[in-house]
């Protein structure tokens, strides 16, 4: 089945966090495909990318980059999906500042959908929900999610009551 | 016809800011409903909006906050709809570091689509380019909107190499 | 004895932070609950804590969550009980700064008495002192402890002045 | 009727944001009262302030200050009473993160309840929270404060609804 | 003469800060070239930039933005010529940090030459010291610039000495 | 009589705020010199200035700057007079956080004693502290100054006592 | 021999850093006292130690504090001598910049003669530079460690030019 | 053959950032000298450092510094060589905000090519940039590195097509 969702990240180093969006969709048995493209060192490449990305089938793009973080906000400059950037606190970013105000501060007319720092995740979430407009499958899915999430809570708040909170982790 | 997108916005204090994505969404001709839902002043009034924004046909939710912005990440929590945060600057605001950082740092599971500061207008259009996957209409106007950024940048550059940079506001 | 101070935080992961709220409030023999309240996982579950907590006997509520940190603010809008917030330096936080602003810079009308960052304890001191108005034990209690604190530092000043601060480790 | 919230800031120059607290606490019809202590111009005046606060038959202490805003903290560290901090952005702050910091950041076992910048709004609601513990007038204005801010939100939204969103200041 | 030194910017609205740039290449009779070229409106004319920037006889590039400043550092990923970059504080930045690090954090491989929030002024003036390299007719420019600096300081160092700092500005 | 205190700062637009230290000695009746050396505009002068201080009798110097701020640490690095640094928050200053961390951030070895932002005053009264040292005229003159101080707090409160706190500014 | 420095600080945990400034002041042959003072847990002990400073034969006070550092301002409250202030990064610090703001940013009249983070060390230097004013013997001493922090960095030189600077930690 | 770029650096605990500069120009066959030269400690040293720079036959010279690093402004500020400065994030930096903003924030007049922090690096891609300006040897070298670049990247992006990016790293 063609990839509904394109993971593009700037440096294989960012391959730990992005591949928790890769693993999030495929919980969610969304298509996607997953691949390396640098803004600065690939440039060409990015602009293919981004220029095939609707005729490929694409229907969303999840970028995730560090420091300067320029490859989100370029792939939206280049075209009409909807992209989702993910700031990485890459080594030698200045605590993760560099990298979140490089894609939030987008000027009017390019939009990047930003999640927070690292948060690969939730950037897949966000992706399956916009998949999840008009379709009631993934919709379905999705509300499982949230009740899973929630259960969690829940067990996790019974076993303080039961147990005791000074041996919730004996 | 029915409202596609939820405008929401946390006082009537950010309607300056929160009124640009009704008019962007204007000229694309999106059917929107806008109206003021504030996080702590109208905490039922807020989950009733989250929960029957899905039966009410909205695809799409954008919520503005300054401050402690929570209006985003609670709606988020309250629906599969994605949620676009617009972080504004308020007064009192410190320079908006506040609303970005409550809008955008999201814990895993919730995530809200955040733009830049004040950038109500790419709230907008972020919600058009959802709305354009697989829908042409949508798409063909994106395009036309991307074409006409493009163009009004060629006017200025030639208007600059016509009659000088030091003319340029002559 | 029923509780009077409501200890809840946003995931289990805050406890090692949380729980010396729980120890301090021990000492002072007051008698408190504490459980998981996620204001993004389990809004549900935070509204209806928020809208019981005076009928069940709470007179206070101390709140810890990193992040976006939410949790103290919705629950202070949705109760007329004094809300004690700490921020929590969560993992991908950055550096604190969210948590802080998300609790700290709430609208006017719905004030979140916050701490210092991981503050737990001093969360669980404020309690103390609130619930030590006109009630002579707990005052009592409270000056005890504030001149155990004031020996502490004069003995730890007379060991350096007997065995000189070189050897103040030794 | 003797004053049970004392209300104190650094200088008269931060006379403008305090007299909020001073104006809610009318509303309220809590006895108070208010005067100018310096932690750095007058600290015997502050350590007398602090000293007697609680024979004097105060409850709780707003305290107002900018830029190394001590004054909070060190009626903190001289008394049981609850104390509520207000942090002033005066002329020459750093942006109001120097009087934040200050006056958020104390140490284990002297809490200083911080409300936002310049919220001294806020800290006279905090105030009054604490006043209602266990004090069913008191909690039935908060009731009703909490009831009106709701139906300020609801009239404007009734507003938009009827002359619509472009009209709202017309 | 043919251009040596190209000045872009990313909007017409950086033309009050950009021309400083202009300016002082003509005090110094550089040829250069100022148009608007935009990463995020103008994608294909900013590769076009940076591609024929070479061929066309341009040396160096001074690139200013503003927000999420992605114009220097894509121009520096598609050229081998030194890159100047100017951050600038647009409205809706946040205090100019965002053009900053947008500028400054570029990825090893790819350096961005980065100057002082709006210092167009001084972008020239690295671009002259870098002509000057083995040009001593613009090396003794610099050389004179660098003189009347100090003259210019020498000289109201004086005028203090004769008329009385508080007569400075009489 | 020969100056005792040299002012300087790295710019003729610095002197509105450094003024202030002048106007505070000229109070106290210690006699200065004030001038102006630009670290980067007349580095010789600078040295210069740094290497015959001690040897014209000064015996401290109050160095006031801007931005990247080196005149205080590069006096400082080349004298054995102890020297106080003042922050400037000059134009395109980023709030003024680079010109506070370009004085006092300086490394093991060489320290100047740096005030608060724009805290020319304070220089001068840290001046004036350290030439009491042992000079029992100008400590009688500073406790002359504290009490002042204070007496300008106890009059204003006592101002708000008779008057009222809405009336004070009447 | 009586003590001309006092070296004090809120907590033991800051020990590790301030015994930097005794190690310098012993080189230099100083005498100095060391202790404990808290500004939040024994205030009535600081105010003593600020009150009995002057007649105990002190000549400068160094305080060094962490987070909410109201230590040095508050001796500088209470005493005419120069107050040297050394922010301490101290654990659930923000970064430091609590301390350095709570220390740095003092009001009119009350200067913190404020060092770098945890520059202990060059609060001593301070010390000595101010002690050195009119002593002929303490200034020798002086030029003498600035002659040896440059022999220090010329022998290093020195080394690099010898061995390379691939060999130099070989 | 003689050295055209000097690296020079505060203390010899930049040297593991610095030696990556070495390292790069080493790749290009770029003649260097590498020397330790500092503002604080070495006055003199660094200006005649800076003085003699141009007539020993440097074109650029690369200067790295922590902390408040007056380094490179002040080695710009003797010679009219283009200097590239490297901030670094030493021991006791805040985050290293101290040394960006120290090299960073020059005045008029007087800039420094800052490059991201620890990013010697780059310093020295900027230092060959320079030099290939009309140098089609060292020109084409960089069109050749920037290729290895792209070809890095390629590599990596085919791995993650053929081995799926769960074997990235298997």
């Amino acid at each position: 089945m063609k990839p509904q969702v394109g993971i593009i990240m700037g440096s294989d180093s960012d391959l730990p966090v992005m591949e928790q969006a890769a693993t999030l969709l495929q919980t969610f048995e969304i298509p996607f495909e997953l691949t390396i493209v640098s803004a600065h060192r690939t440039p060409e490449r990015m602009s293919d990318y981004a220029a095939t990305a609707e005729e490929r089938g694409l229907k969303i793009i999840i970028a995730g980059a560090g420091g300067a973080a320029h490859l989100p906000g370029m792939i939206a400059s280049q075209t009409i999906l909807p992209v989702i950037g993910v700031p990485i606190k890459s080594s030698n970013s200045i605590d993760g500042w560099d990298s979140v105000l490089s894609i939030l501060q987008m000027p009017n007319g390019v939009p990047v959908a930003t999640v927070a720092l690292n948060a690969a995740k939730n950037a897949a979430i966000l992706a399956v929900e916009i998949l999840a407009i008009g379709n009631e499958t993934i919709a379905a899915q999705l509300k499982n999610f949230k009740t899973n999430m929630k259960n969690e809570v829940l067990e996790k708040a019974e076993k303080i009551k039961k147990d005791g909170w000074k041996n919730l982790y004996d």
